[in-house]
């Protein structure tokens, strides 16, 4: 196959539970880009040494590797433009950075706090020592630590989406009439919480979960099919 | 003229604060469309009630009376589509209703608990008991002790901006290669505090300023030329 994306995983290879990896293969499925999404691990630094990064996604493809799920997406639309668009014209593209730099300023680091103490028990044992030494050193307190106050702290964390929870009042998709690149920007730190954790990030009542639901149904129900902690 | 738009202001009528009529103001200048603001203050009512709200910006053409800002920007894209897009095609349009609503709950928010007790003083009477009133009722305290703690709660409103931050330090403008409607609507909140309040929002040092530098700038300095009190 043409295209392989490297794709982060657990212990058991078929966990893939990278937020930024799922970016990705949302991004291929809504291009159609047949590829092959190999299973990486922390570890592995030596399988993607060449694009330049110790970390997944990397994509390969005609004989480059790129790295970085932004650059990724772009690098998509611009090599499959009679595809479906990811960005919907110039002005979708360059407010889909607005929503990866939200996405990640916003979910990334709430969802982080609340969920990384289930993170470890997922990984093979190279991968949960390196996870957690890591992760200790960024949050500069053990993990179970980080995560002991979320059921009050997640009150915060879904205030914090009311820049979304506002446009998906209104409309089924953030990117336009169809899923894009923002919806799959957004939905990729929820489907690494989902994969990772039991801990209900969303109230069922709230209609970011009801796109949530749309997007793991989306593409015959990739995401929904992949193993996962949270079935709500 | 055959464009009118009833613009908020101050016991001085060339004193125009609305972060809502900005950010129509910029899209107008933006298409080129020549048109008259004129002053309307808070009571008002009446010279607006035929476009079924008490509340501006509210524009006047051919015939219609339109309301409410983003309702406005959707208007001006589509009447004048000649004209420089604001959006950049559909992609760009949807990702600004995010933009919209993430200004409003993030900027808008924020910069009110800041600078709202500045506001009476800059108004006519009657708007200044409105304001008072109606604002004192919002915050449920009086408008000084709302911000009484600003010194040190502007810092967390500085965090706030990190995704706007993010994108403005890889480019000048959030809408693509120019300015553009999401451009305006985050730079609306900016200009209200600017135009009445002394209290610095932002550091000399952030991109997000020195983008708000480049929005005072456009279109012959029109935001920069306003009355306003925070001349940084």
């Amino acid at each position: 196959m043409s295209v392989i994306l490297h794709d982060l995983c657990g212990a058991d290879p078929d966990r893939r539970f990278s937020p930024y990896c799922w970016r990705v293969r949302m991004a291929l499925a809504h291009k159609g880009v047949a590829h092959e999404a190999l299973p990486w691990r922390f570890t592995d630094k030596a399988a993607i040494a060449d694009a330049g990064t110790d970390k997944v996604p990397v994509l390969r493809h005609a004989g480059r590797a790129i790295a970085e799920s932004w650059t990724i997406l772009e690098y998509l639309e611009d090599h499959w433009p009679g595809a479906p668009s990811l960005f919907g014209g110039e002005g979708g593209r360059a407010l889909s950075r607005f929503v990866n730099t939200w996405s990640d300023a916003v979910m990334m680091t709430g969802i982080a706090r609340l969920v990384v103490s289930d993170i470890p028990a997922h990984l093979a044992p190279a991968d949960a020592e390196y996870f957690t030494r890591t992760r200790e050193a960024r949050f500069g307190r053990a993990l179970p630590e980080v995560t002991a106050s979320r059921e009050r702290e997640v009150e915060g964390f879904r205030r914090d989406l009311h820049p979304l929870r506002m446009v998906l009042r209104e409309r089924p998709w953030l990117s336009g009439p169809t899923a894009g690149a923002a919806d799959f920007i957004a939905f990729g730190p929820l489907q690494w919480a989902r994969c990772v954790s039991a801990f209900p990030l969303l109230t069922p009542d709230d209609p970011v979960h009801a796109w949530r639901g749309r997007l793991l149904d989306a593409f015959g129900g990739l995401a929904r099919a992949a193993p996962a902690e949270d079935l709500g």
